[in-house]
């Protein structure tokens, strides 16, 4: 008997009004999609019949986009966007098979609270919820929840780590069969099917148990993106999913592999965890006409909103002419560690204006933008795939809905068709349809004491 | 002209697997309801097709009865339910008219999240949501979130007025009609539409924008349901909907007469705001049928489970007799005072045994519980509503789903025969159904300034 091919797992990843910072402007696009629940579940419904393993929705409690004022900030249209755990519980009721995964932070949370509404997500969904952990990375954040400033790096994933443990301590407060609900005796629960979770750490103080039954898939899935050193530990320790923005192939290998020995360091099968880095697909008929589409895009970037956001990537470069080589090293910011560290190696490489920086950044927030026909793309994505650069991938629409139709109807007929990826769904759940460890309630039974007392020391 | 004759407005109070605490033992039963979506979707759509209202879901963010061990706890029935603004959108999804409120605390969470969920499931349902504002009541809440006891009752009111305040001023970031997403000028919304909050309180401290368009009721409906002095005061100035349990028409009507001075006093119009009682129905088709029911529903209280529960509400009576008298005045406690006094007042003029005031609270969780044929409930909730007591009613089924199934294919059809109950669901919103005020926002236009101050100063 051999194992069945490994096969490629697709997210589509849907941010707001389409993952190009101005693809609102483009003449197909629906710029109020993000403000519109039957237009997002349209979308989300034909990703369901291409056999899309999940949806993933990025999140951040506040405008993220720094600025002067509202005039400068009226020009950018990444300003709206629904609350993610309310869009996706809505969304699991109208779909029945496609993961929902989204972000929520653990610097601005409670995790009593962010425990209970992952449960009750993946509960009424059947087992599809998935989290995806960030410690958030904006300023504008930290002003909308009673702070001054953004918690220092170090701080916020010390919190993160005893946030997930909290967490998942009280996603596992009942047995799965705690719930007998026995009328005749009168007896709602076994009492030895409940476990107080008692946690008193340094940043939490939680009694437990959760007020909800163990869901379906015990722990819904756990998606991570830190590419920082504290990042990637976190992640090789709690995650499931590993997402991440590469664009060079090499890179891409190098961190693949990174993660994948962090993984077994940290005890636990590589196999299991996917890496699963963005692309953005631009699809033509034609190589020409795939280059056509892009260059139409990018005409699309207002000089004002590509400089402002590569000023708050990279350091203050506002006045700067768009013509001028990016400067090297780059300023001094508050920006992702990990994408600085990779834009500086790559234009040490290969020099580059700030237009094209811009222009490239504002397209795709760092991710890989594939321009060709839908057998170039194939290509690309079977490449990385198949030679140790990727697990699947997160596939990303310049603008909606037009960007993500292209790449449901045109890309995921060809990766079926090289049999790359699934034709229908299979498994209970997303976990156990993703391939990923099943998570028994290690609180149950013999084990509680022990798995007690490793909660009580790990922080 | 004459105006429409005042109609009775209806709610269902949806709450766990019944509001009986030992209902979930009844033969019929679904005692896992709470958990179950599929079901409770069943029931809220059955309640759309009987016109209701709304629907609404208490919470609370722990299991809420005190114990000593598992042991005891697992007698009791309210133990698992969902996390309410999760279950609510997934309802919007799959109804399309009734209103969906529910509780969140202004102890527990943020406000900048807070508004970002209601305002999601206000638009997400178009126009349904709800917020019943809590403060919290219970020390099992503290300790799920860092806490080593509940927050004291004046301060618990005094950040539940300033949160309110902030979510208000977030809900109103954004004119109605800010976002232009003007393509061709590359201008995503008006600059003069947004309104940064600058919140500076003494508990939060909140910039703003929230990043959401204004929803379409504006400012979800707004319910509460303090008895208290602050409690009384924060309804009237705050509320459009006010809870209340009243099982004597009497103290009825004095709390309806109060609560309607005291919104005249904040300057605000009483015939906007509703005060609406809850009522369990135990129907049959004559009166001792009736009775029957609720002679079989008494008979499903474990003592221990009555003990428990009179001594949380009212200090420790957990090793008297049942049928010894209640105690006056009733021992020290952290229970619900407004509960309290009433409960005092009640036992002055008629003495009653432990064990029958833990039965009736099993029951009804303090409301009013209305025995008898679908006529003899409509005229005594016609009768309440002709007579200064109530201007609607919040329906509460002692199980489910049957309990529910009684009252919306009986109790409704008699309601509507009166001419007390709507026919059909009419204007956009929920707020404009139930005739609230509207809620236009302040801060647009010429009144900006002036709001900008008044909000700054409110605390």
């Amino acid at each position: 008997m051999t194992n069945p091919p490994r096969r490629m797992k697709i997210g589509i990843n849907m941010v707001q009004n389409g993952a190009h910072n101005s693809g609102w402007r483009h003449p197909d696009a629906d710029a109020g999609i993000a403000n519109d629940f039957k237009g997002y579940a349209r979308i989300i419904k034909a990703a369901e019949e291409q056999k899309i393993d999940f949806m993933f929705l990025a999140d951040g409690a506040a405008v993220r986009i720094p600025h002067k004022d509202a005039e400068e900030l009226s020009r950018h249209g990444h300003i709206d966007r629904f609350e993610p755990l309310t869009l996706l519980a809505a969304v699991a009721a109208v779909t029945d098979r496609i993961g929902l995964i989204c972000t929520a932070s653990t610097t601005y949370n409670e995790p009593y609270a962010l425990a209970r509404k992952f449960a009750s997500l993946d509960h009424i969904s059947d087992g599809r919820a998935g989290w995806n952990v960030v410690t958030g990375w904006s300023e504008e954040e930290a002003l909308n929840f009673s702070r001054d400033a953004l918690m220092d790096h170090s701080e916020r994933y010390e919190r993160a780590n005893e946030f997930f443990d909290v967490v998942t301590g009280l996603w596992d407060s009942w047995d799965d069969d705690a719930f007998v609900r026995d009328k005749a005796e009168g007896r709602y629960f076994r009492p030895e099917g409940m476990h107080l979770l008692n946690h008193k750490g340094p940043h939490y103080q939680v009694r437990g148990p959760l007020n909800l039954a163990r869901s379906p898939q015990g722990h819904p899935v756990i998606a991570q993106a830190g590419g920082s050193g504290p990042g990637r530990d976190l992640g090789a320790r709690i995650a499931d999913i590993i997402y991440t923005g590469q664009k060079d192939k090499g890179i891409a290998q190098e961190f693949y592999a990174d993660m994948k020995a962090r993984v077994a360091a940290a005890g636990r099968d590589p196999d299991k965890v996917m890496i699963m880095p963005g692309i953005m697909p631009i699809i033509g008929t034609t190589e020409a006409e795939a280059q056509a589409k892009l260059d139409e895009m990018k005409s699309l970037v207002h000089p004002a909103v590509g400089l402002q956001l590569i000023s708050k990537m990279f350091g203050d470069l506002s006045d700067r002419d768009p013509e001028e080589l990016m400067p090297l090293p780059l300023p001094e910011s508050n920006g992702v560690k990990s994408a600085i560290v990779q834009w500086e190696r790559r234009l040490e490489r290969t020099p580059m204006t700030i237009r094209q920086v811009y222009e490239e950044i504002s397209i795709s927030s760092g991710h890989n933008v594939c321009c060709g026909t839908p057998a170039q793309i194939a290509d690309l994505m079977q490449d990385w795939f198949e030679d140790g650069a990727c697990d699947g991938w997160n596939l990303m629409a310049p603008y909606m809905p037009g960007g993500a139709e292209d790449f449901l109807t045109l890309l995921m007929p060809e990766l079926r068709r090289r049999g790359l990826a699934q034709t229908d769904y299979a498994g209970d759940t997303l976990r156990s349809r993703l391939g990923l460890e099943l998570r028994p309630n290690l609180r149950s039974g013999d084990a509680q004491s022990a798995s007690d007392e490793a909660i009580a020391v790990s922080h």
